[in-house]
């Protein structure tokens, strides 16, 4: 397979409902955002390893027998059961990567990822192959939208691919294709650990909803997929106010502490909203009723009022929700909160005319918007010439 | 006692927490808000009865001897364990009070309170005195910060000690006085029967509040005081949005109905704040920490946000709040929300700057506000010369 061009594509997440509260063993629910992370892989024939990922600036190479002596550095790694990576194993690649300060430091923790990965597959298949990787993404980064899983998830279904671990589905004259169950089972571990790799102790979420696609359900370390999830319409919205994920969970903590009774069944009422949503999205296959859409929208208001009252909000994201209200839409923040993203529901009837002032009005507060579905499909093969031009022109690379 | 003037006021009353949430079973505070009714009641010569009521624009007098028909209407009546007013009983006293439609029903309601206590306290005493009785209140009327029983309060007291059923407290010299424990019972449970004519079915949580003074937790038809409650400075904002405490409660219920396992942790929660509250109010005493009036603001924060969750906020109660934290001040509604009024807790180190910047901004946005104290003193006598002249001049009448 080495021999072959494969195309990937793998989706990023929102949070729909339970972000926080699932750290006090609460129920939440990851949906899969259909802004995706595309990945091309060519074979080379001159023996070198590139890596480019135009949306750091990043464009590295290597020979490939340049690579070898790193195969001891992650020669404890077996397939799929291994350890996790460990930082000895991960500083290494990342001096061997290069860079460690600023942009750099992005770009070379990402090639450490890689290079984990290339090595574990490279070890298990017994091949170093010479590739030619691009990785293009829709996704902002930082943003909590789970770029780095699907970078990982693109990577892990690229290479057990090209190496033969797996299949590679996309038969001819398919547009897209996916893989079995057990497969993706496959590159979902094998992408976990390059979350661990970029994040060091990840939940295993974002590599999940990545690989699986749908709605995911977590609580307490356990995740499992909802049965079946429509793909619903939303806005989702960058304020661009960054924050610290682990200090608003501190934040979380410290108020849990100081007022248990009061703070405890708010946590309680947003597992509940999860368990509620999670319901509502099962009951909708077929032919959603107005009805089902205004218990959603219900559910996203009041969590936004509870998330606001656990101390995760932000004026910006009540701006968001403001100016997403004016037009009739219901909107809540999306992970940490602090500052990131909101996600504003889009009944399959809204008016495009008012998805478009919405989108001019938040656009005019300074905010990104992007109008996509969650509920997306899961790592895909794709044929390169079926995709959109925008997404086959950032393939071609530089 | 008919021989001599009595000065009277009582306070209105703000629900600090707990609004809503005590329809379903939960505690709530109410607090004495120090703005307060006032009531004059000189003796008359000439065999008359008058009551102005200067803030309703209303001036009724009657023949002591054309009122002794009615008290067969309230013949019945036995202080201070009767039963409650019946409806024949109020129907045919607001008849006889006359004007059945706008101003003038509030008017023909108040008049019949007024005759109800009048009578209730004639047929104790066997004697139809002939008085001049002058209510005027800072309180505005319908905004849920119990005008109507600060009112009943100030009559039962007034009539109550004119009869010589309970003292008139106030010796020479005295500035102001109070009633003893028992007294301000026998008062209290009179006023109510001012509250029943007035509101039908009330819960009794305003003529007892007005009655005592401070602050009073209720919980499911139970209403005890707070032992010690420091006087907490607030603001008082009225953002005149009318509402219908009956359509709030009804939507509270729906919501209730529709997420049980969502809104009841919420109404848990609100109900925890109040005991939380009630913890520090009691713990306040001495030298108050700001420590304890930051956890104060902490939970007046949470509950505005619940409130906001359970449905019966308001865009300009929101408003309020916004106004206030650029400020530094935090606010929540008080009361049935979707309107109405919303306080502001101000710490007693807050610069009078502060207060005045946040009433000048609240005024701009269209608000009525009032800097006042809550866990003020309920009933009291008063020696007329020692209010403020502004009282005094009201109280002289026209």
């Amino acid at each position: 397979m080495w021999t072959r061009s494969l195309v990937l594509s793998a989706p990023g997440k929102v949070i729909l409902h339970g972000e926080h509260a699932v750290v006090h063993g609460k129920v939440a629910l990851a949906t899969a955002l259909n802004l995706r992370t595309f990945l091309r892989m060519t074979p080379r024939q001159d023996g070198r390893v590139s890596l480019q990922l135009p949306n750091l600036g990043s464009r590295r190479s290597w020979e490939a027998a340049e690579l070898r002596p790193l195969l001891a550095a992650v020669a404890s790694v077996e397939l799929p059961e291994a350890q996790p990576p460990s930082a000895e194993q991960v500083e290494k690649l990342k001096e061997f990567a290069g860079g460690d300060n600023g942009q750099e430091a992005v770009q070379s923790v990402a090639a450490a990822a890689f290079l984990y990965l290339y090595l574990s597959v490279a070890s298990k298949c017994g091949v170093m192959p010479a590739v030619d990787i691009l990785v293009w993404s829709e996704l902002p980064t930082g943003a909590g939208l789970g770029s780095s899983a699907a970078y990982s998830v693109c990577l892990a279904g690229a290479l057990l691919s090209g190496c033969g671990a797996i299949s590679y589905p996309l038969q001819e004259g398919q547009e897209v294709a996916r893989w079995t169950k057990e497969e993706l089972d496959v590159i979902n571990r094998l992408a976990f650990k390059g979350e661990q790799v970029i994040h060091g102790n990840p939940s295993g979420v974002d590599n999940a909803v990545s690989t699986w696609g749908g709605a995911l359900r977590y609580i307490s370390g356990k995740i499992s997929a909802l049965k079946r999830v429509p793909t619903l319409r939303i806005l989702l919205t960058n304020t661009k106010v960054p924050r610290s994920t682990k200090v608003l969970v501190a934040g979380v903590k410290a108020k849990l502490l100081k007022f248990p009774t009061v703070m405890e069944p708010m946590l309680t009422s947003i597992g509940a909203i999860s368990r509620e949503c999670e319901g509502i999205l099962e009951a909708m296959t077929g032919e959603p009723s107005q009805e089902d859409y205004s218990r959603l929208e219900d559910l996203v208001d009041i969590n936004q009022h509870l998330l606001n009252g656990i101390g995760v909000g932000h004026a910006l994201l009540d701006r968001v929700c403001e100016v997403t209200s004016c037009h009739g839409l219901h909107s809540k923040l999306t992970g940490a909160g602090g500052g990131g993203c909101a996600i504003t529901l889009l009944r399959p009837g809204t008016a495009p005319s008012a998805v478009e002032d919405a989108i001019r009005d938040l656009t005019q507060c300074g905010f990104e918007c992007w109008e996509t579905v969650i509920g997306a499909p899961g790592v895909s093969a794709h044929a390169l010439p079926c995709l959109r031009a925008e997404v086959q022109k950032a393939l071609q690379g530089s």
